[in-house]
């Protein structure tokens, strides 16, 4: 049993009470026992996406909810515009395009959000069926601006569809007042979960075009699953240990308060960033209103190859952090700060980054990244 | 925390080791210590599927490692020949038939499996892609003569798709052995974990046929889960708890030997079985050869709904056995004895049914259905 601290943007830190959860006796996923704890489920997870429509629970990575979400909306041919801001925006577009889809690629330079006016101009007069975006690209800690890249798509009579697996719980999601036609989150993050589990929920939109969607599914159909848990069931037999845990998750989220807990998510990253810059170093996502709540990536100092600095990290101080993904291998360090990661947790994180970042060559000092922190979490709205 | 005993064919018994893997802290789905998870849990699996191929781990429940084990085999417009032993062979041909290949369904009678010739007959000189069936029909109990059935099939190059997803671990299976093309497993069966991770291998002719297999996937990829997984990672966050726990689970088993674990399977079902013919009830499978080593279906005596008898059992007995799905709903009963169920917990199961049998009004003697099982237990092979 290893006590390391998880500062990775997910899987993320499992609080004493998800753990014991977890390791509950089975219950029989056919009973009132289940429905009740699914029912429960259902209305924090509501809260959560700010719907009032019925967010559907796959046994299944955020993947495979996202996956969900495409495959119930969108038909073969579909002309699709997906927003590439990264390793999700990209993988979205090759979900719809392995269905079949037509799918055209609005390209984002990492590290930047899209402009409105920027999707506006790609959707141009084309007759996209949807948008596909990322709300939090985790792979570069980058923050859309959803409502408004929504609008944009709404306006034309595009549906949006949004990989919210990184943000939902840390950050606000609003499908219903956002008009979003599909949303998917996935367990292993500010939900405080182990991975295995997605939420997808369908809004007005994305519910009618279910009813004419021809992607093929069959463990992935909404429709049949939302009919099961309006029956207190599920289609197929779901992870139940998992959604035991999501219960203790939930009640410690309303216990925190859901503003509260997502303000906590939004100091410690102006947190991060502020070590970030007191250690010298570039964050990736420059602007800040354009920052993740749940995970910050930080340019590694020139001549540094990231992947050594995550190892040491590792080594020395027994905490995970993250490297960078793809093109951005090497390049980047990225350092999640969500769901049960407490300021403490972040500071031992950035004295550990500091320490190992001089012993690679780049002086810094830990206790400027831990006061400087410190300072910004305590102004941070 | 409820102490309930779960003798319904999955979710069944979590061993103490189980529940105590399944709370342990994250760990990184990344690096040396997943990866050495990761290869020993493989190891494990190639022995209980008897194969040298990689068995695949799926975040899903069982039907997504069936479905990822059919569209990775075949394409739209494929003939398969499903043979319907009930739910769930039933539910193969259907995802098959929701991806686009045509379907001719092999109905068999509820509680017998099908015979050698009745497969051949079916298959004729059709140009059949594959043959979809189920090893251990949950529903009603029956086992399926898997080898002969097979060698049917690859006689007429025809690819065996074999849903074991009750039987893993619980009953012998042999991939290589048989020739089978695919084979999925269920972590909540005989496995004793919960729900949520599938196991599914492609034997030899399934990986070539993945090469060409055109059915649209992303999520269920089989050819790109192989290749991470040669490389010690899993292409989407995978589900790290409950690999953790099948390390646990897998470790029970060999420690037991899998041998014996599998005859303890065989006895379990022979004192089942004993024991309802010594309450006078009537087995829906009446062939011995062709009842389920890990469940045993029983007729409801005339006139009583067996939902009736289920409901009594776990309110006065707390203990979870299961009704008949679908058509069989109140007609049948089903006890499930895998994984960690033991005798003991048998003949607690038997005592409460033969009680509630006779408070339903059909008179049973408690005393004579244990002593019943107790003896075949003891004799059984």
């Amino acid at each position: 049993m290893t006590d390391r601290l998880m500062m990775i943007p997910g899987p993320t830190i499992l609080p004493p009470e998800v753990r014991e959860a977890l390791g509950k006796p089975s219950i029989y996923h056919r009973g009132g026992e289940f429905a009740a704890l699914l029912a429960e489920c259902v209305e924090g997870l509501r809260s959560l996406l700010g719907t009032a429509k019925m967010p559907v629970l796959l046994t299944c990575s955020g993947t495979g909810g996202v996956e969900a979400m495409i495959v119930n909306t969108l038909s073969p041919g579909d002309r699709v515009l997906a927003v590439d801001s990264g390793k999700f925006g990209d993988r979205m577009g090759r979900i719809a395009a392995a269905y079949g889809a037509s799918v055209t690629t609005l390209p984002l330079e990492p590290g930047r959000a899209a402009e409105p006016e920027q999707v506006e101009k790609a959707l141009g007069q084309e007759p996209y069926t949807a948008l596909l975006f990322v709300y939090n690209e985790t792979s570069t800690g980058v923050k859309q601006p959803v409502h408004e890249l929504a609008r944009v798509a709404i306006d034309r009579g595009v549906m949006p569809l949004v990989d919210c697996v990184s943000a939902v719980a840390g950050m606000p999601v609003a499908v219903d007042e956002w008009g979003l036609a599909g949303a998917a989150g996935g367990s292993q993050k500010a939900l405080m979960l182990p991975p295995g589990l997605a939420v997808v929920v369908l809004g007005e939109k994305g519910l009618s075009a279910a009813a004419g969607a021809k992607m093929p599914r069959f463990y992935f159909d909404l429709p049949k699953a939302i009919s099961a848990q309006e029956k207190g069931q599920t289609p197929y037999t779901p992870n139940v240990s998992l959604i035991l845990a999501l219960q203790a998750a939930l009640r410690l989220i309303f216990a925190e308060g859901l503003a509260t807990f997502q303000q906590r998510h939004r100091r410690l990253a102006s947190a991060c960033r502020a070590a970030a810059r007191a250690a010298g170093l570039d964050l990736l996502v420059a602007a800040e209103s354009e920052a993740s709540d749940v995970v910050t990536a930080i340019r590694s100092p020139a001549g540094i190859d990231s992947s050594l600095l995550v190892k040491a990290v590792a080594a020395n101080h027994d905490i995970v952090i993250s490297g960078g993904q793809d093109q951005l291998k090497g390049r980047i360090f990225r350092i999640g700060h969500m769901g049960a990661a407490q300021l403490s947790d972040l500071l031992r994180t950035w004295e550990a980054v500091a320490t190992e970042l001089s012993a690679l060559g780049t002086p810094c000092s830990p206790d400027e990244c831990v006061s400087a922190a410190e300072a910004a979490y305590q102004t941070a709205e």
